[in-house]
């Protein structure tokens, strides 16, 4: 049957999001029924909305950080079941049959995966977020929010916490390493909290020294504004790991001399502009300059259950649907600590 | 006692290289003195004594790709002994003592490792290179030639054998892989027949099809002409490593484009300008941008050895002392099959 959800939807590039109400599907032999409580705002929802990413299908919906409980399964579904805590992150499908599907990277689905919102799935229809008092996703996509971790702090798990996870867990990042956070947002406070958990020394290397008693508490070990020259001479060569969470384009090549040998800076965000490189940045310390985009289903889970088992959430600020708008303007100012969470019950 | 050596020198920036002796230190407590019977010209030579790399002290005499044989020890040493077969490449020195050189990465050497020729040694004096019959070389930057690889054929190991091995190594090249090299001159065909001998499967990306023969011929499964567009779009998403060999500045990013999930584009030469990369090419698959310089001792070593196993020497032309500057003219012009190595013997 078919469910009519309360939801907030851009109407076009250039307007406020507006209350509203749309069609989810049909719950199919494999779907979930999701009733979500909590969803984040990520940069990108901004980006999208406001076509700066491309042209858009209108009235979007966004949101790609989804957390809610199941209130109806498919008759074949085995993963999930009503009542169940569950997630939805930036992807809801893919082809799962290419070598990267296969391989648990849906993310990178030769075929195309499907975005959770405003893209055309597998069935011809639109994606629409999370925004939104329900979804319907097929349960391959839905992830499992283990207990002892709250709805709310979860939701930006989901994209923040795995565009973080990811490239901290496949370039070691643990006991003996170190490991430097470029920038202290929704991204950056995430990849704090993470790598300290997973062992390693955490270094946040921000433009000012505003955020540096914010950023001890949440896990660093350092901190040092990116402002001051003397920065990049004392850190020279300093650390094995630096995730990048900047989306705006820095001097990729003054980062790469604070690695090792061996050393890699991976990029989390996309600057439009092509980024200049100094390859004897590269070749002078056998430095690698990477890029990691979310994660797969399969890593998605294994960080939420790390997530849960090291209390770590997102620091969250709770809204209600009528300040989005204003909650956007915020995130554009970098006013946010450091992620602003819908509170679903307020949509309809 | 101090040697006297015949040599071949540069006198200034703008000059032929003019034959002329020079002297070697007397011989250390642990100090090996070589008498040199091949030394390999480098595109890298070239740079230098142009000044195209910086200002340098002249005359200078350049050179490190050296194969030789022992003809003295001093007092302490314990690695080599009168009548070994030994090379000498890039470095004569490093401190010994920072955590870079205490791993075995004396090329990164945190207090700067001492170039073969144009530098100043840890003495004070400005080392000369292997354009001559003799020199004189600390014990542990001496490698040992293995029986069953002939002086000549080995002498291009020392800086195109172990800047190539060194990354395919590190990155995996093995069976089940697909190596692409970019570039098949003195570097690139190193590459191919290393890449082959370790298992991988070998593509050649150059700019024609004019060395297809030789490519196939040396260990490549696969010859594109990166010329033609067709092939970014058909070979896109196949590599997991990337060795690019060209010191110009290619289009980065559409070569990023041909790494599979996961994979790494390795640059050994260094072009003056930064390369302009999309971070998007790194970001949607996980993909690395990374650049290696030559290698370590131990691995040189290490590279020496699986070089004589595999019957693996670089395709040569020898030449007389007298034909050094005609050949600098042909390097330039890419007219060689695959690396000048100068016969010291015509030196005198």
């Amino acid at each position: 049957m078919t469910t009519i959800a309360h939801a907030y939807a851009s109407p076009s590039p250039d307007g406020d999001l507006v209350p509203t109400t749309i069609e989810r599907r049909d719950v199919g032999p494999r779907d979930v029924l999701i009733e979500i409580k909590y969803a984040g705002i990520c940069h990108s929802d901004i980006h999208t909305v406001r076509g700066e990413w491309g042209p858009q299908h209108y009235p979007l919906v966004p949101g790609h950080e989804i957390a809610g409980i199941v209130v109806e399964v498919g008759t074949e579904v085995t993963k999930h079941a009503v009542g169940d805590r569950v997630g939805v992150g930036c992807m809801v499908n893919s082809c799962g049959e290419c070598r990267n599907c296969t391989a648990g990277d849906e993310q990178y689905c030769l075929n195309g995966m499907v975005g959770t919102y405003g893209v055309t799935d597998r069935d011809g229809t639109i994606t629409q977020g999370g925004y939104s008092t329900h979804v319907v996703v097929t349960e391959d996509f839905v992830l499992r929010i283990p207990e002892g971790l709250e709805l709310d702090v979860a939701a930006p798990l989901l994209c923040a916490g795995i565009t973080t996870y990811s490239p901290l867990h496949r370039w070691g990042a643990g006991p003996g390493k170190k490991v430097a956070v470029v920038g202290l947002g929704g991204l950056g406070h995430m990849a704090v909290k993470i790598a300290h958990a997973m062992g390693a020394e955490v270094t946040v290397l921000s433009q000012s020294l505003k955020k540096q008693e914010d950023g001890l508490r949440l896990g660093a070990d350092h901190y040092y504004a990116t402002s001051d020259e003397a920065t990049f001479t004392e850190l020279a060569g300093s650390f094995d790991l630096i995730i990048n969470t900047v989306s705006a384009a820095i001097d990729i090549s003054a980062f790469l001399g604070l690695l090792t040998v061996g050393g890699a800076m991976v990029n989390v965000g996309a600057p439009a502009e092509p980024l200049p490189v100094n390859a004897m940045a590269l070749i002078g310390g056998r430095r690698s300059f990477a890029g990691s985009m979310i994660g797969g289903i399969p890593e998605t889970q294994q960080m939420l259950d790390f997530c849960a088992e090291h209390g770590i959430g997102a620091e969250i600020e709770v809204i209600s649907a009528d300040k989005i708008n204003e909650a956007y303007e915020r995130v554009l100012a970098s006013d946010v600590r450091y992620r602003f969470v819908i509170d679903t019950a307020t949509l309809g």
